[in-house]
């Protein structure tokens, strides 16, 4: 868990880590949940702030009573804003959004996506989901918009099984874990994530070089699309797997303008903010809704 | 070219079709715009209606400035606003907006859509585009967005090229041209459009099956594809095919509801205006922005 302080103008005052953990199951890591915000909290009154809202942020699907379906962390229509309430009062707003559109909405204000208003954040974890920018706007579609790494890309087959139930996911061949994964497959040999791909395909690795190449040609595949569906100006590429740098991004522009006919051609950069998109972007959300109700009353 | 009188509440005290001389050139078409505009202003006032606002849509990419590209009418950055404005004058706004966008606009305001904040209108004639509904409003993506008829869903040897240069696309197969279109191919005879194929259909040929269960293939494709990114709540099918009914839509919804997994599953509608739907979505932008300028003033 990325966590921090930030003020009113989008200053990180305070960051730390937390481990989530999965293994112990829902009902710990909801509590870990818990215990963070309350700890953060007490921090931040200890150091002469005041907290004036509280953004957390899900991998996962949040219903209008703020119950949330998240199957990572083994939540399935678990209370948390109930639970938060219940943990810290209502004396301040609790804000609770999807992890990847709050990084979405980090990169739109602060980082790589400023000052457009039809873009696309893709970051390339061990999933993909995507944010869409829209009108200058974050797209929820109520907490199911922006699956782009459940959209089928591979077909015949070729489609593996995605976790989500769907045959050949963008998501079973260019994210992270898929990367490893698929290596490992072929291979036969185990390997430390997607970054130990990516020293073996700058060694000269004949077989990194092959799940790469069959990662590009899908990544290139789901920005044709978008490009043709949304239109964005800009796409910023996120996650782990942007680790590679121009690696990823030059055949990615390059094939995208080879296939592109009619289209407004995007530019296709790196995020910028990293792991910490996510956490900033529920600080933003949280002092908008401080805005928000400011303006009220 | 669908034209009519539109009443500040949205009825239509006049309407009418007049021929698009596309054989005869861009000029052409421009000047039987120009003359249509003209005349409906004309009877209009010899009515007794005043002319508050002026809505015209193409089906073309709208530059800021009002100028148009649409390969259809043979129009290569035609400036569609300036001449509109050398034929009627500037007393009243001019609203320029795309063809397929205003049909959804209207299925919004009155139709198949209405009452939806986050919806689809998928008009399947000649060619395929969508009018995406986001947030309550039509997104435009600067006149490039909702080109989901070039998304490309064949692969393969199968892959047929489409006018739009690129390889695939779903209105090489499910559009009502390439019902006819592979009709024809498949069987040697020339039919009379998509409406022969269908009549072919019912009655038991085998080929009029075989092109329309490649058409219904791809449609559901679509249909999942955009449901996952964007999450519609409801789908309204326009255009010539929807003359098909259930015959269309009753597979279009199994085909769906078989392959989603954690989507939600979207309404799946006939639009209900129908080939005036373009026409009365110019109007009601018109209106649109005479409400827009009466609140600034």
């Amino acid at each position: 868990m990325k966590c921090g302080l930030v003020a009113a103008d989008g200053a990180v005052v305070h960051r730390e880590t937390r481990p989530t953990p999965r293994a112990a199951g829902g009902r710990a890591v909801l509590d870990a949940l818990l215990e963070t915000v309350v700890e953060l909290g007490q921090k931040a009154t200890a150091d002469g702030h005041r907290v004036r809202a509280i953004g957390v942020v899900v991998p996962g699907i949040i219903s209008a009573a703020g119950t949330v379906v998240a199957e990572n962390l083994a939540w399935a229509g678990t209370p948390v804003r109930t639970e938060l309430v219940a943990a810290v009062g209502d004396d301040v707003p609790i804000v609770l959004a999807h992890d990847v559109r709050a990084g979405g909405y980090a990169e739109l204000r602060q980082g790589a996506l400023k000052g457009t208003s039809n873009s696309l954040f893709l970051p390339l974890g061990t999933g993909i989901a995507a944010a869409m920018v829209i009108d200058g706007r974050l797209v929820s579609g109520d907490g199911y918009a922006g699956e782009l790494g459940h959209t089928r890309f591979i077909h015949g087959d070729a489609a593996e099984l995605c976790a989500c139930g769907q045959w050949g996911c963008l998501e079973t061949v260019a994210s992270a874990a898929a990367l490893a994964r698929r290596y490992a497959a072929r291979s036969g040999r185990v390997v430390d994530g997607s970054r130990e791909v990516l020293e073996l395909l700058a060694a000269g690795d004949e077989i990194a070089a092959e799940v790469w190449r069959d990662a590009l040609t899908v990544l290139v595949d789901a920005l044709v699309l978008y490009t043709t569906l949304v239109a964005p100006t800009r796409i910023a590429i996120g996650g782990g797997l942007v680790g590679a740098g121009e690696t990823l991004l030059q055949p990615l522009r390059d094939g995208v303008h080879a296939r592109l006919t009619f289209q407004r051609e995007p530019e296709i950069v790196a995020a910028v903010l990293g792991e910490e998109a996510g956490c900033l972007g529920a600080a933003l959300y949280a002092w908008d809704r401080v805005e928000e109700i400011e303006e009220q009353s």
